[in-house]
């Protein structure tokens, strides 16, 4: 099948080398809104301007978009949707189902599918909780981020007088993961599961103390955690703080039997050495399974929770159940 | 829907707890080859002969099958599927293909859908190291099972000469659990990746030591590992050994990026104080996406890795995406 990705960030390029490492995918265009002769891109590739997008469509199974939720996804994947088949990593939690309806609008009408909210979270962690709840109907769900970088309090880090660089790393409370997985169905403040530690690399003579005073306050981002700032040098920040660790665990806890007798643990947990390329590697996944299912005529917005997994993967049915199942 | 039960061991009387707590769903019937009136059941639903099944069936809209592998369900899902929509928890791996097969032939021909292979292994696990494989194509996968009671293993400890009552629990090796979460990739050979540990209850003037020799030594069950057997008293059996609880964890380790930058680790892990009362509530979860798969005009054998998750659970689609993705 032949894939493109528009947008090509750090998620663009995970998403590149899960295309490439694919043997049934074929990487047919990446799609940028800068001057494509400025983008240098790992594979041999076309990269080509988005005005030229709904020419290429045609020759495209599938198109990867790898954009930001905040402006870019709202607007683009009902779009492109009206076009060809798309998965996209929208990950605005509370603007789920109204992104969603957008897009199953102009997939329906295209005869499309467009599958919205892939990745680890909203995607592998949120049917690791759908699985969950469907097997323990009473019960408790958690969810652990970490240890990993948010890059979107990162961001907000960088945006305050003073800040060069930063690096914040959000990290589970082991006690309070250890209380979840012993079964004992704790009531946890956002406090009590994670605790925020804060990389900064201040300009020369900046007041620290300013700065850690404004991080530790900020409103949303900061606030309700426990959070720790410490200084480091720019050659620090490049040489420890390069990657882009993630993942965390979704549990579950619930019962079975009469009232409640016996008490069940479900955990899934990811352990990210990179989460960009991860979440291109599931989106990629995702990507298959949206062409087969419009190849049976399925067409409109789809989530992850809408998929059967045998879609997904590269090897036919009949090898899944016989060797996998 | 209505749901009718197919065998009252210890998985049907999970199974009735399990529907019992689903407010989609009533219990019809508990269908038994005992005596009916022998067979005391936890609800009050009714009891009936399997002679009764065929006619009883037109009025059920699924049968959760909860017999055993060797001799019940090869026989008895195809036929079953003929006459009703069916779920079975099938877990003699290599004969999958088969049973799928014959129960597909059955199933298709009666406008039917049988689900096969349901429960934590084949099923939960199953279907973990199909979503791991999709986002991770290159990696190792490793499963580790318990630590929990192996009714199969505590049965052959039972068949020796002397032996009054056995329990045996499957336990995983933690160092070799730490090597793969760490993402070493480590070759594991049976040895290497779980014990069993065995308490018996001998008769009285027993050769205890022919019994352990007896254990130890006993081809495909014990003498691929380290086997631990403990002497008990009956007493002791009763008070501390009474309960079914078991589990484990699916582990993969994959690379992603360019020539495998990076290493990634997905884990999904259960710990369960009854085995048989949370495989019953899988088996109940399947058998409502059955109907309403069957509903939309599925008909055939089926396995967890064709059901679109969100067909597992009592909330709604809408709901679920708004709330769990």
């Amino acid at each position: 099948m032949k894939v493109g990705i528009v947008g090509y960030g750090n998620l663009g390029r995970g998403v590149e080398a899960a295309v490439q490492n694919a043997p049934d995918m074929e990487l047919a265009a990446v799609f940028t809104r800068r001057d494509p002769g400025a983008v240098k891109i790992a594979s041999d590739a076309p990269v080509v301007g988005m005005e030229a997008l709904e020419e290429k469509a045609k020759e495209i199974d599938v198109l990867i978009l790898c954009g930001g939720s905040a402006t870019d996804l709202p607007e683009m994947t009902p779009k492109i949707a009206a076009m060809c088949n798309v998965v996209d990593s929208f990950d605005t939690h509370a603007n789920i189902p109204q992104h969603l309806a957008a897009v199953d609008k102009a997939a329906k009408a295209a005869g499309t599918i467009g599958i919205i909210s892939v990745g680890w979270d909203p995607g592998l962690f949120s049917v690791a909780r759908l699985y969950a709840n469907a097997a323990l109907p009473d019960g408790d769900d958690y969810t652990f981020w970490g240890r990993g970088v948010s890059q979107g309090h990162s961001d907000a880090i960088r945006r305050i007088d003073g800040v060069l660089d930063a690096r914040q790393y959000t990290v589970p409370v082991p006690k309070a993961v250890e209380r979840v997985r012993a079964g004992e169905h704790p009531t946890l403040s956002t406090r009590d599961k994670h605790t925020r530690e804060c990389f900064v690399v201040a300009e020369d003579g900046a007041d620290k103390q300013a700065i850690e005073e404004a991080i530790v306050t900020m409103p949303n981002y900061f606030a309700d955690y426990d959070t720790t700032v410490i200084f480091i040098s720019q050659e620090e920040m490049e040489r420890e703080h390069r990657g882009l660790p993630h993942g965390g665990s979704v549990l579950r806890s619930g019962m079975t039997g009469v009232d409640g007798q016996f008490n069940n643990t479900v955990e899934f947990k990811l352990d990210l050495e990179s989460n960009p390329f991860f979440t291109g590697s599931v989106l990629t996944a995702v990507a298959r399974a949206a062409v087969r299912m419009n190849q049976e005529g399925v067409s409109g917005g789809r989530t992850i929770f809408d998929i059967p997994p045998c879609y997904l993967s590269e090897t036919p049915r009949e090898e899944l159940i016989a060797h996998m199942l």
